[in-house]
């Protein structure tokens, strides 16, 4: 692909890919016309909004610009958008061609692969909804979204296959090769025959915006996961809001850390499209490839759980980047010493990236407030102009709270929750703006799921009142901005004070020698409950403490007495090696309790 | 107001803006709820589109942050986003008082004053319309908009009182001084004592998205001028691509050289509040006081037509400014020597902008297409990666072209023109992509006026083929950029070959010693038509060709032919010390025309 603008650093250190070309059917007729066929009713002035415009803009654009890379593979791959847009439309085709009606669930579990991102474009261009499917899910939590999403067709990545077996519709499995041979690229070649080259007029836009985009199981803590059910107009307003909040352009490279299979990859999927910017696909999570990207690859953005930076700043490669990368993170505070340490490696969290003078987007994510219903990011710790000169640990004091609502998202609050037989529709009453009542986080506008998919009874008790209820408790502080607290099981009642585990978190990591830190109830004869702590300690402080528990619990205890009230402080200290997470980096506190409980 | 985060400039450089105060009935309450009361059954996940927005969560996020400042005057003002915000709620409920009713027009005549920034906001809480009109028309063409538009009220700068005089609605005098006494603070006390504090949620947001928003009436160089007739939905996805496009954050300051009675500001007044930015007011466009808040006052945004660049650079104060200002440039093409100028001043067309390496918004406007029907930028000049390396006037010929969609709109064709007595409904054909042919240049997308107010019959003719005909003629290049020629009439017809006058204005303007240059028809005893040229000379070579017009005259007309088919050439030259401009930067051709007729 001569034509192809590429980052230098693929093409050049890449033999594979020197030598890759796209299939046949992925390449575009010389002439393309960029627009798919309206409704005839449709306004002049008003057309339905749906994220696949993005992507048609940027094909008619920059047809020769990269769009999307996957390097890291035995067959690597590289599209320019001229030629990844003929793909998706293949795509589109494709899913025609298997009988696949609007409204249809497309079932699709993979990694990060460029499969997964077609799809995410494709499924649009043929009006139906994609699934996309936690690949560390069980054989019977697959079994169950499988059914109760009602997919007509599955698409399965190689190493994901047992996942599917006895599975009751057609199953496409992809190799990830971008070869012709691969079963995949010959569902797109069937698509591009189907086409019978009617391009893109050839395929209508969906005529209304609030028509469903995407169906997400939500990883389900506890009981049967939901399926969140979002929409053209919530898609098309979350990405554009994410790709002007975090800057990104059409010289932006982003690295996929974050699953896409995870909310719609909190729809970077289409900010990236809007932005025209280039995406770089990753198998799996390995630090030594995704620093090579950072190093070589002018990767510019990132989403990801604190888990994955704490990796990254640990991992051998670890070193100084020329340019600041902005890192996007999702899932839990950042302590202090995160923020820290990433600053050393100018890595840019981007809640303290606003601290620097450059006139770019300046804000803060504050990524606890990631949710499936509201399309991703929906609240940002906004900086204050005042706070760039406070100490860094007063920094991420203030840092490590949800703040205020997103570009295109509307409202937020902190209300009472219900009171005992209150009717669904009784109007919400706010907690006072006093940094202690707790309350629920609440939400409404454009970017909130439209319902959990055949669950009228779970849409009802969670948008009681007109709002979305999310389930998490937070404070209403002073100046407004939102403090997540803990879901209320993460509460230690301890001598009748209800003491926050995520606030008994944040203060532990403020120790020195504490890399990660979280917190459960465990049942006291005295106290009723009483916080344990599970530590792992940075890996440079490790041998100062070998064979010294004791030393450390009671310098971490005399750490803890000095910022929490005694009832908060933590009666039994463990220190482990690494601690249990969810695919997406959240920590697993039921297995925590799980563990405590047979103490 | 010691709380506001103000831009160092601004409050030590002026006396007497340190010893301002805002009118009691502009001092919020001491809590405020930021929402608006939404119709009963707006569901949770969908809320009506309403620029208004953008105003509400930057007050609430950013409530000590510069909103607006007015320093250039006897009485400067200076407002937070807190005080600016209940300003404009107190506009809302003044229009309320007034008895205006939702979809009521509002007339508004005043240059760049915070009156009408706080119009184009406080309208909207009251879902009233405004009309905003040019202060350099006559009384007459006033009279006419305010029968046509059927204007329920009418504010007035009190410069442009005998415009408005022997109206028959009531006129509210403007004496922007922002002090009590002055009739809009009065008028603005009234509202803040008719809330009775019911604040925001006392006002219902509009549940229509598809509602009028705004009535711009064109300059209508021919016959009546025409009301474009905006919605809500339309402004606010304009407003976000304009911040997006430009790289408006909370850290920018937009200064007002535009007027914002033109085509809404180009939706830049809502652009600013979703950024969060500052905007600077500037009743008249003066360069001392434009280079002053270049120099002193942070200014990184500004939109202005290009002979507004011609008097920067050639001001006594025009430097070479610390950090980079976007200029977005409107009304037609920048040459490569304005470009090369303004570059040497460090200020960057944002067309050139993305020539450096920043990670930052990198695009090219393209302000020839700049129109009322179309929210002001419809299509963008978006530099190609390898275009960065050419010489600047192959850059400059380049980027002299209207480009493609915005980050909002959606599509843009150049089509034949109707056929002989062909339906409105008739299928619209493309002109082939040579950059030869010449079309029409049409539109459709959510960027796009609903109609011409009260004109059926206009807007059926504008709407032809189920898209938006601007009426102007271009090409369509090989690479799919869309390059506007000429209106038909400026088309110059020599000896039965068709010469484009932009095309002509483009090479005459690389003369070096050429400061700008504009060409009408002239009729020509052999030819029919010949080219004339009236050309202003840059001042630095006036000296230079002083009393030589004939050895001027050849020497351009040597130039022309190296660069242009002879038809083209130019057979009369004309020296001239400034050219006819409307209140906008266009050049007045209609008056070159008038006075060509005569010779």
């Amino acid at each position: 692909m001569p034509n192809v603008q590429l980052a230098e650093a693929f093409y050049m250190a890449n033999e594979a890919l020197k030598s890759f070309s796209p299939t046949p059917a992925s390449i575009p007729p010389p002439s393309v016309n960029y627009r798919l066929r309206l409704p005839d009713d449709t306004p002049v002035h008003h057309h339905a909004l749906n994220p696949l415009a993005f992507l048609l803009r940027a094909a008619q654009i920059y047809p020769n610009k990269l769009a999307i890379v996957h390097s890291d593979v035995k067959h690597p791959v590289i599209y320019s958008y001229a030629v990844w847009a003929q793909r998706v439309q293949n795509f589109s085709y494709g899913l025609l061609n298997a009988g696949i009606s609007p409204g249809d669930r497309i079932a699709f579990i993979a990694p990060n692969i460029p499969a997964i991102a077609e799809a995410y474009q494709g499924i649009l261009g043929a009006r139906a909804i994609l699934c996309a499917i936690n690949t560390r899910l069980t054989h019977g939590e697959v079994a169950y979204i499988l059914e109760h999403s009602g997919a007509k067709l599955i698409f399965v990545d190689h190493e994901s296959t047992h996942l599917v077996k006895d599975a009751k519709v057609p199953v496409i499995v992809i190799h990830d090769t971008g070869r012709q041979d691969d079963p995949y690229e010959q569902f797109l070649t069937a698509g591009r025959k189907f086409s019978n080259e009617r391009g893109w007029p050839g395929l209508e836009w969906e005529r209304n915006e609030d028509a469903a985009c995407a169906l997400n199981y939500t990883s389900g803590t506890t009981g049967r996961p939901k399926g969140v059910l979002t929409t053209l107009r919530g898609s098309y307003l979350a990405a554009v809001a994410n790709a002007y909040e975090t800057g990104m352009n059409r010289e932006s490279t982003y690295l996929w850390i974050l699953p896409m299979f995870h909310a719609s990859g909190w729809t970077f999927p289409w900010a990236i499209t809007f932005a025209a910017a280039a995406q770089v696909c990753l198998r799996s999570v390995s630090y030594p490839h995704i620093w090579h990207h950072l190093i070589n690859s002018g990767v510019t953005h990132y989403c990801g759980a604190p888990t994955v930076q704490i990796g990254l700043i640990n991992a051998p490669l670890a070193r100084r980047l020329e340019k600041p990368v902005n890192a996007i993170i999702a899932g839990s505070a950042p302590t202090a010493h995160l923020i820290g340490e990433l600053e050393k490696r100018n890595i840019k969290p981007v809640h303290v990236y606003g601290m620097t003078k450059r006139l770019t987007v300046n804000l803060t994510y504050f990524a606890l407030y990631v949710r499936s219903e509201t399309y991703g990011p929906s609240t940002v710790c906004y900086q204050q102009p005042g706070w760039a000169a406070l100490p860094l640990e007063e920094r991420a004091r203030l840092l490590a709270r949800q703040g205020l609502t997103y570009a295109t998202a509307e409202e937020v609050r902190v209300v009472f929750p219900p009171e005992e037989g209150e009717g669904a529709d009784a109007p919400l009453r706010d907690v006072p703006k006093d940094g202690k009542t707790m309350g629920e986080i609440v939400f409404r506008g454009n970017i909130v799921m439209k319902e959990y998919f055949r669950d009228p009874g779970a849409t009802a008790k969670a948008f009681r009142g007109g709002y979305f209820s999310s389930g998490d408790l937070a404070v209403w502080h002073p100046d407004g901005y939102i403090g997540i607290m803990d879901r209320s099981k993460d509460i230690i009642i301890s001598g009748g004070e209800n003491a926050s585990s995520l606030a008994i978190e944040q203060e532990l990591a403020t120790h020195p020698d504490v890399l990660e830190a979280s917190v459960v109830a465990r049942s006291h004869p005295k106290w009723g409950e009483r916080a344990m702590a599970f530590v792992i300690l940075h890996p440079q402080k490790a041998d100062k403490w070998a064979g010294k528990h004791a030393e450390f619990e009671k310098d971490l205890k005399t750490h803890a007495r000095k910022k929490l009230p005694g009832f908060a402080c933590p009666e039994w200290v463990a220190v482990v090696p690494e601690l249990p997470k969810t695919s997406t980096g959240k920590i697993q506190k039921v297995e925590l309790r799980k563990l405590v409980a047979k103490l």
